[in-house]
């Protein structure tokens, strides 16, 4: 069973040979088809054991000079929102034919780095990269000889083809969201105070485009500070904001995570939402249709982020795609859900979840 | 900026030249060290930008015949449980200097095929797999010349070293948990009618185990089937279960998307939990405790079984490993939360969170 040792130069002839079945059942029983006679797997697989036979990974040549994979690099599968992502970009390049290998930097400056220039993009056929260390100040490092689309709102203005989506304008349409449902004292959740680039920057600035619209001015007691985006740091903000006795009628999160930090600390509390509290977050990960109560937030199209960047970024390997860097930004919806508008009960029989 | 094209033959010493700087000094700007002299960076971009240098990633040559990587293949990432698997298998390997490479097969039977036997098998040392779709009965597509730890309930008795779960003692302590609360309706929400192997199989028997000693009997009526184990299907079961008219006073999810997704049924019904149903899941990932209200849950020691999975398959690596395939099973612990026990409410000014 255990401690086989290859035995250098059995093939796969040696195999169907002593099994008394043709090459290609060999490969069947190996690849694992399905309708293979019965008897003759047992035969094939007691072939393989006695032989020590192994498929030969190594002769398999590459084909076109290419590998038919393509890299993904995001900063932590953890976060549901960088999961959700992967998992898209994977179904869309399966769509494709193309295999996709993750690796996670930890946002760390040196793993980002690695992901550019380490030995791995020998062999990958490009690469869809989310950075989070480094930015537009490191615009030498992103010069690299493969095919890359970017993610995210590190870096703009072109080291590479880049889709991102609509910050400003999809955080204002959430801040609305709060304000039209009358609430005035809104919470913002995972600010990075003294960032002017990145997601906080930009998210902190639509929501104060809509307060200054709805006549109403910038509270800075009501920002609150975050460093990673995780749902520990949303709970943390949230309660420091209520420990200090900070009057809220609303939280924006500015990721979905934080956002659930955020009920959850409510929840502790007895703060009943959206009665006294109304939550929305970013980013309409699986959890916040599934929270209770199921939480508002901004869908950014995710989805076509991935389509987009894999089909931008094929296009780029295969050489079709036009000489300029492309900029592609995604639409946006905001998805009203209990945690701002409150429960739509269904029938007693029925399930809102079945239907 | 864009469409620029690669000049063959620019080496580091054409860009230091240019520059007037060391070779060493143009490594460190490539690499994005910090520290370097003003003036000299933007010398150092320019004369990249000049001579169109890029890179040459393929002159690096691997050392010892080894890539330095290892694969991790994982059904859905979307799911919490294996995204948050991936991430403790990341920063176990990182910790010992290793890349991992990730990997989904979607539960696909061709795509974990393609695991065991693609080309990408050539860029790492080694493969973390946990099949969903292949299963003992393959155990010839398992004969792999490559090292690889398994993880998962699919395939036992050794075609590789093997970390697993305590799997029907974990479910038996989380019935008990139910159980000891007061519980006797006991619903379980993720059955694979007709199964024998795998997850679901195994943490039913704990729960039939845990029934049998309260003298209770299995009520069909009061298993909830669900083919994958999304939030979306435990959901439907639950709702199924209610539909039908089913008395139920607890739900044991087999996992915790399962569990959340039946939560999610709960609350819209205004089902109190946990004092009319006592809520607990299976997994505990970080979902359960910010869900509201907290999920109670079973740990099955997934930092464990990374750590162990990376420090194996590095062993078979390296030669050191022992000749028999290993298995190592890890521990669990019930962790108890308000789906459960109830509200511990802290004082009023105290969180339970930062504290």
């Amino acid at each position: 069973m255990a401690g086989r040792r290859r035995q250098a130069g059995v093939t796969m002839q040696d195999v169907a040979a002593i099994a008394g079945v043709s090459i290609k059942t060999v490969s069947n029983v190996i690849n694992g088809y399905p309708y293979i006679r019965p008897g003759t797997k047992e035969r094939v697989e007691a072939a393989i054991e006695q032989l020590g036979y192994r498929v030969n990974l190594s002769a398999r040549n590459l084909r076109q000079g290419r590998t038919g994979m393509i890299g993904l690099a995001v900063p932590e599968l953890s976060l549901p929102y960088f999961a959700e992502l992967a998992d898209s970009v994977i179904r869309a390049a399966e769509r494709r034919g193309v295999i996709v290998l993750i690796e996670q930097t930890n946002a760390s400056r040196e793993r980002e780095l690695e992901v550019l220039h380490g030995q791995r993009r020998h062999v990958t056929d490009g690469l869809i990269f989310s950075p989070l260390a480094l930015g537009t100040e490191d615009r030498a490092a992103f010069a690299v000889d493969f095919p890359m689309v970017l993610l995210g709102e590190r870096i703009f203005g072109g080291p590479a083809d880049h889709v991102t989506m609509s910050n400003v304008e999809a955080a204002r349409a959430a801040t609305r969201h709060l304000l039209e449902t009358g609430r005035r004292r809104i919470a913002l959740i995972g600010s990075h105070e003294g960032e002017t680039v990145g997601s906080a920057a930009l998210r902190q600035r639509g929501y104060e485009q809509a307060l200054a619209e709805a006549g109403l001015p910038v509270d800075p007691a009501l920002l609150g500070e975050a460093g990673l985006w995780h749902r520990s740091t949303g709970a943390e903000a949230m309660a420091r904001m209520l420990d200090a006795g900070t009057e809220v009628d609303a939280v924006f999160g500015l990721n979905d995570a934080l956002a659930i930090g955020a009920l959850h600390v409510l929840h502790a509390r007895g703060v009943t939402v959206p009665d006294e509290v109304a939550v929305i977050g970013f980013d309409d990960i699986e959890d916040a249709a599934y929270a209770s109560p199921p939480l508002s937030s901004v869908a950014p199209g995710r989805e076509q982020i991935a389509q987009t960047a894999v089909d931008l970024l094929l296009a780029r390997i295969a050489g079709t795609a036009p000489d300029e860097h492309v900029e592609v930004i995604t639409d946006f919806a905001v998805v009203p859900r209990e945690s701002t508008v409150g429960a739509v009960r269904p029938a007693a029989a029925a399930s809102p979840v079945v239907a």
